[in-house]
């Protein structure tokens, strides 16, 4: 079989088929030897498709043998060695443990044993006795909690890292308000200032005004247009139907998108302030007879608060971390908001929208308010709406607390598990629930260590960050200022931010090279008890979100949202956000009262998870997931995962040629480049693979660090210094949150925002060229990260 | 001892002590346990200077006793362990040999003996036998020629990389002429169109006409200005003197700065069009009595080429490689040269000179022909001067040649030698002695390997670089294809350009990281066998270069010139120069023949080097050099000679405060925030140190690999992603090419290139932002080098 070409199996020319996935995964069954490395041309590949079956089987068959035979003989032979001399026996004992696997199903076992949910209850009632907002004495108050209790549970090394940054609050005396103005210029209706008092736990004083970070201070006044969810395709369709927001105030509906986008969008089609509210059709879907404290549903005065700010980290300090020495950009120069934009509840977004003029909203655009929404321009009876927003930017101090349990071999390699701390009032739900099982998590690996019972091969750090609230703020100015050694040592970054936001199935976002540990973590893990659920957790999650044609959970793309964003598309950390939550057919737009005070621990402890059993199976989740990528002899990253999922980007359905490759074509750009990148990417994946399934790697443990680095640093090799285009600082080519929503993951982000603008008004030659570049910056850097899978005498054979 | 500060010795407000380099390095004997990373602030180091004496003595005394013990006890153990059982014993053989150091004596012994001058003479014969121009086919036939060397020799992986990239060549019909206009329009004198042929050796049909690369087509015709060496300077002083270059045609003499610079500085000034010359003062100091070929200095038509364009790499492809689908860049998007430039020999130089208008120009800029020098403008009796250039840019390939040992234990590591292969002509000293040389090296040392008396623990990477003479496009345009393995395996580069150009001593550039190894290489080898040359190569060059105020031989910064360039400042991968020099008092601008189609084989074999024996000691330094890197247990990196280099560029004489500080303090900048970042790296740094002399960095391979990586990753940490100011691909915040020289290497670039800004009509608040950015930028990357070199959780100890 030497010399056969790996071609990718998938048909490009078809759809994918339900095995596909499996298919392309057991390809790396083949041996070794029988690898080499010299990928197709696109026209060979197209023309290998059609015999690749005959190929493939002839090459299982053979590969099977060997490689159990294979198995056979190195397991056989490194077992029985055992010295008698005591003094070589220790020596040769740290040796052996250097080069063989510890016995994860042991360890797995200690550690899901020992998580307990009621730990993780009182957890989460402690974290949410009180507000705990980014940059007030309550933030200080937490990083020193979490420390204590870490410094209480036996942490190795804990330290506070704080950071002064610019964070933005509403005006304690002068609260924000909006008002609809008869023509006379009296007052016709106001807005409440802040949320009702309804239970118990959400009554304290420390409780901040609803508001929208960093939107500037400002009163705007005018006509009221109503924009749907504030989507570029929503603008679109409003000047369709002949309604123009420019110069106008604009309301729109929570939900689809980052409320930062909404923002954005508002301005850049010329509005001059932006009222957001949360419609019963997005946040109370059974109606007003059942909302909290009765229910999870969105009650009339709760207001989802949340930061309008779109890059990632403090505003003045961008790319650099905000230490006392650094240097601030001003105001002006920074990328903070363009308009005042307030956040109010549907019980006060029911009186605006009741008054409005002009025509009647398409029917998609009506929510669940008992109302004919309509789109204005303005309000019946010559009324105008008025938004007096008084927000102060503010420098502050915010606080980060990094715990470490030291790695018994390769202390150097860091599994990072992480969540914010800040909240915008009690935060039950978001953040303290993932808070809450981190807190356990830390209990439960501190305990095993200093029992001595287990010690990870390699480090894992335990991260509480600050200020996520305004924009991963506290995670982005670390990640700023450890540049360095993360790059060269995080191994991987597990976030639980949201732990539990429903009952109905665990749900993921990782970079592909995580989708195989995932996937074999959430088998390991008993999903909760209850009717409906699967002996395990990955059963459940295929049953109720199998991936569209493959026969696996579905696994959603990085976009932001949470701290791992920062990790992965500043850096190439590989990252995976952990969650158990409702069902997406429900029609929510989020869990209901997101970012209000109704976030108590009332919410979670009798309402959405009294039990704690779906906060157990993210702890457990979690654990086996940082055991496997802290404790396996090789690491559980697969490039075949990667290619796979960016040739599925691309010839899939829906994917990037059916979008895009005519109209490219009459430019003269096509993806055959890419392509041909993506073939070398994928023989190269596979080869080592193959390599490390037969342990071909070679036997001293150099040999073993050489493979891993490969595998940990195959993901750096998609970040370009250069940035993706126009977003200097987001430099992960593959995957980054879409422009368009930052909630969004998209996947080879720069063709989609140029493809956007081509499509959209700017359909010009400069345009074209800067489409022509980046597609051969994408095609070079998927080549880039092959380069790093093979060995160095292949670095040249270029395909 | 516990808790004691480490504070940076060297007393900054006197001038440096004779012996306080090996004072600071001596520190480090310092036992790790009384070292406790937590450097002052700068108040306190400034105080504690004044005891630093008392303390330090008590130290050492202490840190001796205890650190011979931990020397005895530690190999007296691991020298003891023997285990019986063969199968054992195989095993722990890998074990052992993975902990402890190969016999490097032996090695070296081996390595030195064999390196033979006659092989270097042959090499060069062979290598000079006909012009071999970047782009021409002679390119294609030497990249095929080493290759086939390298196979023959028994490389163990050799490849051929193209690129397609831009070039420049004259037209090989219209030679580019100087022409003296009467003012009639007749010619009254034209330039030599060619160089005489002088001798049987540099007669060749495929010389290449003189010319500048890159300098645009055109005809330019007005009045002349001598500008001196068309240095900013020069053109200051110009202006004070009256004369203004603006719209008219200058003339310079080569020399002193890069002669890219100085069509820039022209340029800047207005000029359109200049002149270069090689004045007899900078390149035939004895006269024209005796020069090539009877002697090794200019003849009267001799002529210097040389690319004139600025940045590294393929001007249409910045930031990424020239491959097949790379997108190029349009000529007036890229930063070509602007202005024709054509260069002359003295011999049609003085018709000119002699022609000029105007006033004498000051006695400095008074060269060394019969003539009195005038700045202009003008000539006498109303002649002008006619420029025409025919150049035209062209995209040929190019094409490197890398070929590999592989390592023993760590093949993923990479210690690379590299030199150029291109050349203006025949190249004799510039590249071909470099490329004798190495030829001889590969040779050695897979002779060892073949062998098997030797193989490197470390991977050993040979490369032969095209198109270098362009501009470093060969180099940069495979580190631009290869950064991602590179950043993450390359341990160093040793670059050997022009092996030799004179018999005075050995010097080298480097970064700091490299000194150590680089003093103990020319330790290790024995000098040139001739009067006046010590035994060892570091003797003579201490007694004929030594550093200023220090008793070590003095190490120039890694500028630009040759291919180290991209590695340093692109990759921050550790480079070091090695070449045999004339005396630096002799006023020589450079070795005199310098790109003329006088650099023969004659030159060499007759005059140069007959012996070749200087060559030998090159072949010797390096061999023993890349040995040490390859071979070594722990890396030979000195952060703490990092640190001192950095400290002295600040607080030495001639250093950055005693420059700047005063005029920054007006605006209320200072070095705080840098000195004690520079504080923290120095105490990280020694402590580090410390650990690995009394080797108390543990004793498993992952521990060894660790502080490798430590080592080897450190200077990696001062590449900033975002360049430095106005110079977005160049990344190396501590030593750049400085941009008003690119031979010269800058210590602090950006603040060099800012306060000249400032310093020269920009004096403005947005250039001060820019600088007090830029320092903020300084200081955490200094910082992040220190994040290096300590333990995560010492990570966020900040000073």
């Amino acid at each position: 079989m030497s010399g056969y070409t790996i071609v990718f199996t998938a048909d490009p020319d078809a759809n994918f088929k339900a095995d596909s996935y499996n298919q392309f995964t057991n390809e790396i069954n083949m041996d070794e030897s029988e690898l080499e490395i010299h990928p197709s041309s696109y026209k060979d590949y197209k023309r290998r498709v059609s015999i690749k079956t005959l190929v493939l089987t002839s090459i299982l068959v053979a590969a099977c043998g060997i490689g159990v035979g294979v198995l056979i003989g190195w397991f056989s032979k490194s077992s029985e060695v055992v010295p008698n001399d005591p003094e070589i026996s220790d020596a040769f004992k740290v040796w052996q443990e250097a080069l063989e696997e510890t016995d994860g199903a042991e360890v797995t076992k200690m550690l899901l044993d020992e998580i307990n949910p009621e730990n993780i209850r009182e957890n989460l009632r402690l974290l949410t006795k009180k507000p705990h907002l980014a940059g007030t004495e309550a933030d200080k108050e937490m990083a020193d909690y979490v420390k204590s209790v870490w410094d209480t549970q036996g942490m190795e090394t804990t330290r506070i890292v704080p950071y002064d940054v610019l964070l933005s609050y509403p005006d304690p005396e002068k609260p924000n308000l909006i008002t609809i103005l008869n023509s006379d210029g009296t007052d016709y209706f106001q807005s409440q200032p802040e949320e009702s008092k309804l239970d118990e736990g959400d009554k304290h004083n420390d409780t901040v005004f609803p508001f929208n970070a960093y939107a500037p201070a400002g009163v705007v006044e005018g006509e009221l247009v109503y924009v749907n969810y504030a989507r570029a395709e929503d603008f679109k369709q409003l000047e369709d139907l002949g309604v123009n927001a420019s110069g106008k105030v604009v309301i729109a509906r929570y939900g689809k998108i980052f409320r930062g986008d909404k923002e954005n969008q508002a301005w850049l089609r010329g509005a001059k302030g932006l009222i957001l509210y949360s419609d019963p059709a997005d946040y109370a879907i059974e109606g007003s007879s059942s909302v909290y404290p009765d229910s999870w549903y969105m009650p009339p005065s709760g207001i989802q608060r949340g930061t309008v700010f779109r890059p990632m980290g403090d505003p003045l300090t961008p790319g650099y971390p905000a230490t006392e020495t650094a240097f601030r950009e001003k105001y002006e120069d920074s990328e903070l908001p363009n308009i005042p934009v307030q956040p109010i509840g549907y019980g006060d977004a029911i009186h605006i929208l009741r008054e409005m003029a002009g025509d009647a909203a398409p029917d998609e655009w009506s929510g669940g308010l008992n109302v004919t929404y309509k789109l204005g321009p303005g309000l019946v009876n010559n009324r105008n709406i008025k938004l007096d927003v008084n927000n102060r930017l503010q420098r502050n101090t915010t606080y980060n607390i990094i715990g470490t349990i030291t790695g018994s071999l390769e202390p150097d390699r860091y599994v990072m598990i992480g969540n914010h701390h800040d909240a915008w009032v009690f935060g039950a739900v978001d953040p303290s629930s993932g808070t809450a099982v981190l807190l356990e998590l830390s209990r439960v690996m501190t305990k095993l260590v200093m029992e001595g019972k287990w010690r990870p091969r390699r480090t894992i750090v335990f991260c509480s960050w600050g200020a996520e609230e305004y924009g991963l703020i506290g995670s982005t100015e670390w990640v700023e200022e450890f540049t360095r050694p993360l790059v060269e040592r995080a191994v991987a970054y597990i976030n639980i931010d949201i732990a539990v936001q429903g009952n109905f199935t665990f749900r993921g976002k990782a970079t592909p090279n995580l989708y195989n540990a995932l996937y074999d973590a959430t088998k390991a893990v008993p999903d909760a008890p209850f009717e409906g659920h699967s002996s395990n957790v990955y059963d459940t999650w295929l049953r109720r979100m199998k991936d569209n044609n493959l026969n696996v959970p579905y696994i959603s793309n990085v976009g932001s949202g949470s701290d791992y964003a920062v990790l992965l598309s500043r850096l190439g950390v590989p990252a995976v956000d952990l969650r158990y939550t409702y069902d997406p057919a429900s029609g929510l737009a989020g869990y209901p009262l997101y970012h209000s005070m109704y976030e108590t621990f009332y919410l979670v402890n009798d309402i959405l998870d009294p039990s704690f059993e779906y906060h157990r199976v993210i702890a457990r989740v979690c654990a086996e997931l940082a055991r496997n990528l802290a404790d396996s002899l090789i690491l559980p990253f697969k490039a075949s995962d990667y290619a796979f999922k960016m040739r599925r980007s691309l010839d899939g359905p829906d994917g990037l040629k059916e979008a895009y490759e005519e109209k490219m074509a009459t430019r003269g750009l096509s993806f055959d480049a890419i392509d041909i990148a993506l073939n070398y990417f994928t023989a190269a994946g596979q080869a080592l693979e193959a390599k490390i399934l037969h342990k071909r790697y070679g036997d001293s443990p150099f040999a073993v660090r050489k493979v891993n680095d490969q595998l940990m640093l195959m993901e750096r090799a998609f970040i370009d210094p250069q940035g993706l285009p126009n977003r200097p600082l987001v430099r992960h080519i593959v995957f980054a949150p879409s422009s368009k929503d930052g909630y969004f993951g998209d996947i080879f982000p720069g063709i989609m925002d140029l493809m956007y603008d081509i499509e959209n008004g700017m359909d010009n030659d400069s345009k074209w060229a800067e489409l022509e570049k980046h597609m051969s910056v994408i095609a070079f850097t998927i080549q880039s990260a092959a380069n790093t899978l093979v060995e160095v005498g292949e670095l040249h054979a270029r395909p």
